[in-house]
Order: C-alpha cells, then structure tokens, then sequence
C-alpha cells in the first residue's frame, strides 16, 4: 500500500468529522431507545470532546456529566471539568472515590499501578450504575493512541457502550477539540490520568503523543513494515518498542478467549443478532 | 442445516471436552508467559468447574481461590466454596466486598439491579487486582446460557481473561461437573446468583435452564427459524421471549462501538497484531 501523498499528515477535516461523530452519537443513542447519554469528566481534553459531541448531538437537557475526584487528583482537575460542563451548559455532579478506592488493602504510593487500575474501576463501577440510573448510555473517552498502546484500564475508563473518540489519535482530538471550542487552557494543558500526584502521560509512556502518533498512523494506517518505518526515518529501537506495546496489549481490545467446543460459539460463529430481523 | 440426528442432544463427551479445555487453558495461560491462574469461587458448579479444570491444568500450586461475599451473602455459600477449594487442594482466600459495595449510595432493598452490578464490580476489581499481584491470569466462569441471555453484569462476573465454559450451556456444565468429581451437593443446589436473599437463577429469568438450553441449542447452534421451533414444539410465546433477549443483551457480547473516521480502525480493520511476528 504505497502512497506518494505525505502519509505523516494526521491533519483531519474537523467539519466532516465533528458532523460525523455527532450523528454516530445520536444515531448509536437513539437507535436502542436510549435519550441520554453519560460522560465522566476528568478535566481533560478528551472528556471535554466527548461530552461536546454529545450535546451537540443530544442537547445539554440529555447530556450528564460525572466528576469522580480521589482524595489525591489535582485540585485543578475540578476546576477544568467545571470548566468544561459551564462551558457546554450541563451541571457537574461529583462523586468522590476515595472511600471505595481506599476499601482496598492496596499501598498506594509503592503500588501505583494497582491502585490506578482500581480507581479506574471504581470510575467505571460509578459511571455504569449512574448510567442505569438515568437510564443513558455511557460515552467512551479512549482515543485511538491510547487504545493501540493500551494505556488505560480495561473495565475501567476503557469501558463504554459507544465511544466517538476510539478511531482518532490524540493529536487530532486536540485538533478537533480547537474546532469544537474547548477553552484553551484544557487543550494545552499537560495530558495526565491523574492517577496519582506529579504523573503525566508522557513522562509515563516514555515519549510524546506528537511522535508516536506519527509512528502508530504509518505502522498501523499505512501499514509500513519496520524496515520502510526506518527508512522514513524513525530509530529502530523506537519501531519495535512500539510494536512489541502494540503487541502486548491486543488483550484489552477484543472479548476474553472462549474454549471452542461446539458448532457455534459466541463472536467467533454467532456475533450478529444485533441485526436480527424485528 | 436439516439434521436427521435428535438434535435436542445436549449430551457432551465429557473425556473429549475435559481435555479440550485443559489444554486450552494451559496453552492460554502459558503462551503469554503466565504460569497461574486466578478463580472467583462463588460456592456454585461454574465456578467450581473452571477451579476443577485450572487446577488440572496448571497444578493446583498454580490456581488461586477467592471468595468474596458480601454481608448478606448466604453462610452456604462460603461452606460450598470451602468444600470446592478443599477438594482440589487450594487454599481460599476470602475478601469481603460489604464496605466497597456498601460506599455505593445504592438502596440495595429496593435497587437490586443496580446493587447487583455494583457487587458483581467490586468482585471485578477484587479479582483483577488479585491477578496483578500474584501475576494470573483471571479464568472465567460465565456459561453459555447466561452470555447468551446476557445473565451477568458487564465489566463484572463476565469479565475475563480467558473463559474455558462460554461454549457450555449450564446443563453441560452440570454433566461436566459430574465428569470432574464436584461434590454432589454442589452439582445439584439451586443455582443463584447470590445477590440477594433468596434471589434464584431460574426463577429470575422464569424458565428452567433445561428448558431454556434445549431452544437456545435449537435456535442458535442449529440455526432453526422460529416456524421450526415452533414446529418442533415450543410455545411461540417462549421462542420470541428468548430471541428478545438474546437480541437485547447482544452489546454484553460485544466490544464498544467506535466511531470509524480512518482507513484502518480497532476491532474493525485492525484485529490481529496478538499473531504479529515474534
């Protein structure tokens, strides 16, 4: 799959996609009966697009917004998810997590990835029930550089029922997020969890989203072998670092391996009733 | 697919199938590079099969016990679980669930959805961080009948990582079981969730699983439409109320839907890097 066209250019048309990801919303809300949908903010620029395309595809009245702090997050995290939700026009509803994250025998400081795997997951335990609640749907945040290096938390902030933001890079959720006017301070700021105190993507993934998007868009989107991803220029080391965290993580993007044992088993023979007939 | 066979047999070789899922779950937990496995012990046959099948599978230094009740969980339940563990010689670590579900502003009494899913949660999270620490790998226990009912809360009690029972319907479990030596009392309790006092499988969902195995093994693994299956006998009320809910449960089969922006998308265009080189 050669191409003369700069296949670095991760430059997306945000009209097409916005109007796009919008009637995806709508349409993925609507179509199973559901009127709202739920969004948890983390005062991050990724949260801030979804719950934007959701009201632009909803409206305000059908959008709910959950801040979930544990006793450690930033202070400034709730000021930009307050922020974001004024700015879009939909009330904040705070649920603090500490209580449930701190039922678990686990050491924070000297285990901090259990412990960001079990926030994650009281996050998602809040998100869901709150969605049965309000009888909405949960809006996914994941985009596609996390979902490809799976750096995030299956059955925690990877989970959703529809997520808008799953096919875009995080380079292009910035871009989208200038065209949808999220404040400016929300787009530049540092991407972080905020799993714990000092912690940025970046510094934790080890490189910079700008770099490895452009990698992951030739690696994945262009599929170019290592040996043309070198000669494009990217150092060896950093191609197959890539691919071995690209390999590592395939888990957290498809359903749990099921023993075969009869004729038809689910999602490898039987994976369409969602069309089935009325 | 006309079939001159009784096609009602739901009788399994139990010999063949025993050593199928052996072997799948210790090439699945192997290839990886994992060596344990971890099991949630409910004190039920599910759960009490796939404890059965690790333990013959990896040893039973190899498999991890957990019993986690909650306050109103019933006292036969973790004799159950004790006698299971005591059987195939692991020991049972118990974590009790009461405080991180009971942090939920959920009234239990009168939301017993909600409160349910919130349990089958924080057994979730109980279980994957347990997997962390003793680096397992989580063995499902979901069946058959209930993926396909979607009898089971998503991110919770379905959540694996790998499942040697979801092509088993729970009347083959129950033979299975038979096969591996579970204790009697075991095989033969009223299955129940557990979630509530009293709370019964069977009458939850208001049929029995004899019956409900013998028209999902028609509809679903013999493909008949619903003429034949009434043809062959049963009620047309029951034929349309299972296929309901096969239809409506289908997003608990299912990874999320994300919105397609780009020529190569997870789960759609990109879903094999797992078999990606060495």
């Amino acid at each position: 799959m050669e191409t003369t066209k700069p296949a670095d250019d991760l430059s997306i048309d945000t009209t097409i996609v916005r109007s796009l990801l919008v009637g995806f919303l709508r349409d993925g809300i609507r179509n199973p009966g559901f009127t709202k949908g739920i969004v948890g903010l983390s005062g991050g620029v990724d949260s801030a697009v979804s719950a934007c395309l959701a009201v632009e595809a909803l409206g305000p009245q059908n959008v709910v917004c959950i801040y979930m702090p544990y006793k450690t997050s930033n202070p400034q995290s709730k000021t930009d998810a307050d922020l974001i939700a004024t700015t879009i026009g939909v009330p904040l509803e705070t649920v603090d997590i500490t209580s449930m994250v701190d039922d678990f025998p686990v050491d924070l400081a000297n285990d901090r990835l259990r412990a960001g795997n079990i926030m994650a997951r009281a996050r998602m335990t809040t998100l869901f029930d709150l969605s049965q609640r309000d009888r909405a749907l949960v809006i996914g945040t994941s985009n596609k550089t996390e979902t490809l290096l799976g750096y995030g938390t299956l059955h925690g902030d990877m989970a959703c029922a529809l997520n808008p933001l799953g096919d875009l890079y995080k380079t292009q959720v910035w871009q989208l997020a200038r065209d949808l006017g999220v404040p400016k301070q929300i787009i530049e700021k540092v991407p972080s969890a905020d799993l714990w105190i000092g912690q940025t993507d970046e510094s934790e993934l080890g490189f910079a989203y700008k770099e490895v998007d452009r990698l992951l868009y030739y690696m994945i989107d262009q599929r170019r072998s290592i040996t043309e991803l070198v000669h494009i220029g990217f150092s060896e080391n950093f191609v197959h670092q890539v691919r071995a965290i690209v390999k590592k993580t395939q888990y957290k993007r498809r359903m749990p391996i099921v023993a075969k044992v009869s004729h038809r088993t689910v999602n490898l023979d039987f994976r369409y009733p969602r069309d089935w007939g009325i």
